[in-house]
C-alpha cells in the first residue's frame, strides 16, 4: 500500500525481494511509526533471525518472508549444479531454520512445505533450476496473499457506508500481510473507490500496534482516523460514534465459529452487542482451523510478563528509542495474548469467498483461498 | 495506609501537616510507584502548585490538601494579632489560589467554604485563633474523610469472601483519599480481618493509575494483586476468573444512580453484566450529584491527547525519567477521561451509610457521610 516518502504516496509491500542481491527486503516494523525503512537481508539465516525478532510479523507477512526466505537459500548454494545428498540436506537446513524462527505461527511452515513438496516433485534437473523455481513459486505465495486480501477487501467494502465510524483493533493490516491486510482491507477498497469514512483505531496494549502500525498505515494511505485508548471503546460506542467493528483473527475455529484473536477483541466484540453494533472478523481461509472442535482447546499464549511492565518508544527528551517501565516493580503481571470471541457475538466473518455467518463456515471446507 | 520502608511496614497518610513548620506533606504521587518520597510544602502558594501540577490527586485527597493550604496560609499572616481588612483580604486571596488550583474539582471548593464560613461565624479575636482554629477544621476534614473510607470498608468488606478475585479500575485507593480509600477500603478491611483474595488491577490507560498506583498501595499492603492490561478483563471474565468487581466514582447521579467514573469504568460494567459478575461502586456521600438529573449532562473532560501519543515511566536503560512517544505522530488521538455507566449494570452503590442499589440513593439525600 502507500507510503508518504518525501510528501509523494509510493506503493510498497510488506515483504519483497531483490533478486540481482538474493535480498529478502522486510518493512522494518520494529521502527514503525517512529522511522520508515526497507531493510534488506542477505542471507536464509538473517532472515530468519528477522521472522524471530519481529522485523516482520503477522500472518500473512511472515509467511511470505520465510517463503523467500527458502528461496534466498536455495538460490546461495555454492557446492555446484548437481542435486546431491549434500545439497537437499542443505535445503533441508534452509527449511529448518526458517520454519523454527517463530514456532507457533502456522503460515511460514505452511508456506515453506508446499514449497518444498513442489520443488521436489517437479524433477528438476539442477540446484540453478531449483533456485529459480522457488523464486518463482515464493513471488507465487506472496502474489495469492495479496490477492485473497484484495478479494477480502471486495466484499467487505459492501459493508462501508459514507460517512460511517468503523473501529478496529490491533494491527490487521497490510503490515500483518504482503499488502492490504484483513481487517483494513474492506477500508482500502472502499477508500479507494470514493467512500469517506472515518476509523477509530484502538492502541492496543499492551504491544500498541494499532496506535504504531494501523495508525500508521492509515495516515500513510491518507484515511481519517483517531487513535484511542483500549478503554475508550465502549463510550464511543455509547455515543453513537461507532458504525461499525472489523478486526482479524489468528484463529477461527471452523467448526464453530470461534474466533481467536488479539486480547481485547472480545471485550469489543461484547461492547458491540450491547450496543447493537454490527461485529465483523475479516480472515484468509489459511485462518481457519479444521481440526479443532472448540475454542476452548486453542491454547492462550501467555506472553512475557515485560510487555506490561513496560513500553517501548520514542524519548520526548532525546528523540532516542527507549524501554520504560510503567508498573510497580514489585507486583506481578499477567498478560494472556488471545482471547476468544464466541460466535454469537460476530455479525460475520469477511472471507475472500464471501462474508459468511459463524454458523456457516463449514461450507468453506476444502477451499483453498 | 502502610507503606514498606527498609523492609518494614510503615503507617502514612497521603496528606498530612507538619505543625512545627507549618508545611504541608504530600506523598509525592508524580514519583510513584518508581519512588516513594512525601514532600514538604512550605507555603500556601507551594501548595496550590502542588495541587494543580498533580503532586497530590484524587477527591479527598486534594480537599484535605486545599484545607490544610489554607491553615497554613492562614498561620503565616506576619500582619499583626487584628482582624484588618488587610487580614480579611489576604485571606481571601488565600481562599482563591486553593480553590483555583483544580478548577473542575468540587472537593477543595467545599473544604474551603466550609472552613471559611466556620471561621468567619466563629468570632474570633485575633489573627492567632484564627490559624490555631483553621488547623483545628482542616484535620477535622481530613479525619473525616478518613473515617468516611473506613465506613465504606466496614459495609463493603461484607461482601469480600476468602479465595476471591476482585477486579478495580484505575485508582479510587488511600492515595486518593486521605486514607483507606473508597475501592480498596473493603479490600483493606476485608484483608485486615483475615480474609484471602486477589485483586486484578486494570493498568488503565492512558495515565496508568492501575499498573502504577493501585498495585503500588496493595503491594505495599501485602495483599496478592495481578497488573494487567484493559485488554485482558474481558478474558478473565470469560474464564471465570474474576468474581466482583469494584471502582470508585468521581460522581453519581443520586436521582438516576448514573456513575461517572475513570473512562474504561463503563466497559468493565457491560462486561461483568455480559457474564452476570457483580459490578459495584464505593463511594463516600460527597461524590453524589443532586443538582443534574442525567448522566448525560456531565460534562465528559476531553483530556490532552499527549497522554495517549506518550508513555511516563522509567528509562530501563538508565533509570532516568522519560515520557516516550508510542503513536504515530501525524494521527490525531481522542482522550475522554470519563465514561458513564447506568444504574442497570451496577449492582451496588457501597456508601459510608451501607450498600444501595443505584435506584436507592434518593433516600440520601440531606445526609452528611
Amino acid at each position: 500500500m502507500n507510503v508518504l516518502v518525501n510528501g509523494r504516496r509510493e506503493a510498497y509491500r510488506t515483504v519483497s525481494f531483490d533478486s540481482a542481491g538474493n535480498r529478502v527486503l522486510l518493512i522494518d516494523q520494529k521502527l514503525l511509526p517512529h522511522d520508515f525503512e526497507v531493510a534488506g537481508f542477505g542471507t536464509y539465516r538473517e532472515t530468519a533471525v528477522a521472522i524471530r525478532d519481529m522485523t516482520v510479523r503477522g500472518a500473512g507477512a511472515i509467511g511470505a518472508a520465510a517463503a523467500y526466505g527458502f528461496a534466498q537459500g536455495i538460490r546461495a548454494w555454492a557446492g555446484g549444479s548437481g542435486i546431491s545428498d549434500g545439497f537437499m540436506e542443505y535445503v533441508d537446513d534452509v527449511f529448518r531454520t526458517l520454519g523454527e524462527a517463530r514456532p507457533t505461527a502456522v503460515d511460514p511452515m505452511n508456506a515453506l512445505r508446499w514449497m518444498r513438496k513442489v520443488l521436489t516433485d517437479s524433477g528438476l534437473g539442477s540446484t540453478e533450476e531449483w533456485g529459480v523455481r522457488a523464486l518463482d513459486l515464493a513471488d507465487q505465495f506472496a502474489d495469492e496473499d495479496v490477492a485473497h486480501c484484495q478479494a477480502i477487501g471486495g466484499h467487505g467494502a459492501s459493508l462501508i457506508r459514507e460517512g460511517m465510524n468503523i473501529l478496529t483493533h490491533c494491527n490487521a493490516g497490510w503490515l500483518a500481510f504482503v499488502d492490504y491486510g484483513s481487517a483494513t482491507a474492506p477500508m482500502y477498497s472502499a477508500w479507494d473507490s470514493g467512500t469517506k469514512f472515518h476509523v477509530w483505531c484502538d492502541e492496543t496494549r499492551p504491544r500498541l500496534q494499532g496506535a504504531a502500525l494501523t495508525a500508521w498505515e492509515l495516515h500513510n494511505h491518507g484515511v481519517p482516523h483517531t487513535v484511542i485508548a483500549d478503554n475508550a471503546a465502549g463510550f464511543l460506542m455509547s455515543q453513537g460514534k461507532v458504525d461499525m467493528v472489523i478486526t482479524g483473527s489468528d484463529r477461527v475455529i471452523a467448526r464453530t465459529g470461534e474466533v481467536a484473536n488479539k486480547i481485547g477483541t472480545f471485550t469489543k466484540a461484547v461492547l458491540a452487542h450491547y450496543h447493537k453494533i454490527p461485529f465483523y472478523v475479516a480472515i484468509p481461509l489459511s485462518t481457519l482451523d479444521w481440526e479443532l472442535s472448540s475454542g476452548a482447546a486453542i491454547p492462550i499464549e501467555e506472553r512475557a510478563g515485560e510487555e506490561v511492565y513496560s513500553v517501548n518508544g520514542i524519548s520526548l527528551r532525546s528523540g532516542a528509542r527507549e524501554s520504560v517501565r510503567v508498573a510497580n516493580r514489585e507486583s506481578r503481571v499477567s498478560n494472556y495474548g488471545f482471547d476468544i470471541t464466541p460466535p454469537d457475538l460476530i455479525t460475520g466473518i469477511i472471507t475472500p469467498k464471501g462474508i459468511f455467518n459463524p454458523s456457516e463456515l463449514g461450507g468453506l471446507e476444502g477451499l483453498a483461498d
